[in-house]
């Protein structure tokens, strides 16, 4: 949860309250928890009422009542498979109200939608591109959506009112919105974010038998493809199913270059490491893999902005980090990224400082005067 | 390229010289540069007259030269496909040395050199797990192995005294020597380095196409799958090459894998979401997924290390976070991992400290009693 400190700013919102949440699970009771800080009135209601109460108790928002004024904007944030009915009910029950969800997957949604037979033109989906690793309120965090594109997918019908309503809620949450159609964004969540699940997963599935000698070896990029194969099996269940014709036709040009690759090797395996054909299949994807990499924009959206590295060996134990940081900030130069890599069995760690590439060399020389061991990248 | 500081101890190294080094690329200037560090002599070659210069400019050693002394040990560290021409030479060349490689690749060299009636009692395979994205004596570091696995291959012939010999380099340059026999050890890296190389650059290799605004929308998941993507295609279409067999035996196991996954998708695509089997066929690769990432060990070896995260609000701007590490040093407390994200268009970066479980509590008080915002994991 958040503690507010005394640099959050308690800014006048756009949105209007009251705002009725259902489903108070990370999403949802981040949401309330952001609104409720900057005094917006909030709603929870979630069919699991230990998920309800726990949302209150961290501040998300007030369990509903009987006796509410009806809400002016309805936030679903429930799985996929359940969004489409809740979002239906919510339009029938409040004539009036803007009615948005956040489900992973949209044109799915719509769909089901169009054969409930209510009004549409209140309705605009939605689909925050945060998350992390936990689940629950308890989890809940109301800066989860700085910074974080917030996809809006109004349909052919959506009230320009409405849309208004639910950017608004993007924007106070500190997300950008970002408008695109259901299927197009169906499309893009399929590429940048379940091909990379599915793929973690199917590289970690692999080690489940794998010999204990040969995970004693693992490094840094097996790691890396494989973080989020640690992610929940019925979400992403549910997730996938919604979305099953785009994921199927990425995973399908997937299966033909697994097939020509492995072609490759079968001709190397069987004919020796010269055999035609064999290195410039294999070269050929490795290559298609380095010009889709780098068309991945950067952290900081857009292109890649480009560091200089400054990787320093700082013995491990307490204030250590302290005096490196310390000694920087003295230098006047700011770190704009920053890692930080143990050696296993060396009490020492490799900080690895990333600068503006006109600044590395002085960082780097006022550094060594002060005693600390650089390498250079 | 190191710059050896006051904190760089010269102890006695086990390993005599002269070394022969023979190709000065990354890896083999690397163990130059640590060798002549700690005053044992060096000999370069290289068939490239400009890599070899590079190298002895880097500080990796002297070229070599008609009245040299024979070497005492000859390290082969050229790409896979001439590496065992290039060690049998030397067994050849240099009755009394041991020799070693350092390929990425090792029963089909082991095979090679089976063939060229050589004395192969002086030869002991060997694999340092080190590496980086850039490469040449440029990016050459005298701590490239430091706390990294070097698997050593002794084959049935190899004398005691050369697989010590071998075993002594590995140490002297910081490493852990780890045996295995050569076919153990292709299986290894075709599972831990060879298949999350192909999973990202298959992953990677959608996007060529991909539309502009779906990689707007990526985030930290597709980055970390597609990090390695960026390697080095000629060299990884040799490694893979010389790996044929296991590689592809690892991707068959991926391909079937698919092959079930895209009939649930197909399930789930033509009957719905509900689909018979659809659900139960993708959770299960998830979770298959899950089990097979929870077998990695932790950076530090043995099992993951659970820490403690607290993520803390750095304002963007420079001696902020040398403000938050001297507090935190203040307080006394060891970081035990660092990452730093920064929000796209806020000037807002998120600190997150690993710290021993039992100390986090202290150290959120008392950032908060120094002003700082904390979010607890």
């Amino acid at each position: 949860m958040t503690e507010a400190g005394p640099a959050a700013p308690a800014a006048q919102l756009a949105t209007r309250g009251p705002v009725l949440l259902i489903g108070t699970g990370l999403i949802g009771a981040s949401i309330g928890l952001a609104l409720t800080a900057h005094g917006v009135p909030v709603r929870l209601r979630d069919a699991s009422p230990s998920a309800q109460a726990l949302a209150r108790d961290v501040g998300a928002g007030e369990p509903e009542g009987p006796d509410d004024e009806p809400p002016h904007l309805v936030v679903v944030a429930a799985p996929p498979d359940v969004t489409a009915g809740l979002v239906g009910a919510a339009l029938h029950a409040y004539p009036h109200a803007t009615v948005t969800d956040v489900a992973s997957v949209k044109a799915r949604i719509q769909h089901e939608l169009e054969g409930f037979g209510v009004d549409l033109t209140r309705y605009v989906g939605s689909h925050p591109m945060a998350g992390r690793e936990r689940h629950g309120a308890a989890a809940a965090d109301s800066d989860l959506f700085v910074g974080r594109p917030w996809v809006i997918t109004p349909s052919a019908v959506s009230r320009t009112e409405s849309i208004r309503v639910v950017r608004d809620l993007a924007v106070d949450l500190g997300a950008s919105p970002v408008e695109m159609t259901a299927t197009e964004h169906d499309e893009a969540v399929a590429l940048v974010s379940h091909l990379p699940q599915l793929l973690s997963s199917l590289a970690a599935a692999r080690l489940v038998t794998a010999p204990e000698r040969a995970l004693g070896l693992a490094g840094q990029g097996l790691r890396d493809v494989t973080r989020i194969a640690a992610s929940d099996p019925t979400l992403w269940a549910s997730i996938l199913v919604g979305n099953a014709d785009h994921v199927r036709r990425t995973l399908r040009g997937v299966r033909d270059d697994l097939d020509a690759l492995l072609s490759s090797l079968d001709r190397a395996a069987e004919d020796g490491p010269l055999a035609l054909g064999a290195l410039a299949g294999i070269a050929g994807l490795i290559s298609a893999g380095n010009d889709g990499a780098s068309r991945i924009p950067g952290k900081h959206g857009g292109t890649r902005r480009r560091y200089s590295e400054v990787t320093v060996l700082v013995p491990d134990r307490p204030g250590e980090l302290g005096r490196l940081f310390s000694e920087v900030g003295e230098i006047g130069i700011n770190i704009e990224d920053f890692q930080m890599e143990h050696s296993p069995r060396q009490k020492v760690g490799m900080a690895t400082l990333s600068v503006l590439p006109g600044v590395a060399g002085t960082l780097v020389t006022e550094l060594e005067e002060r005693g600390w061991r650089v390498v250079v990248e």
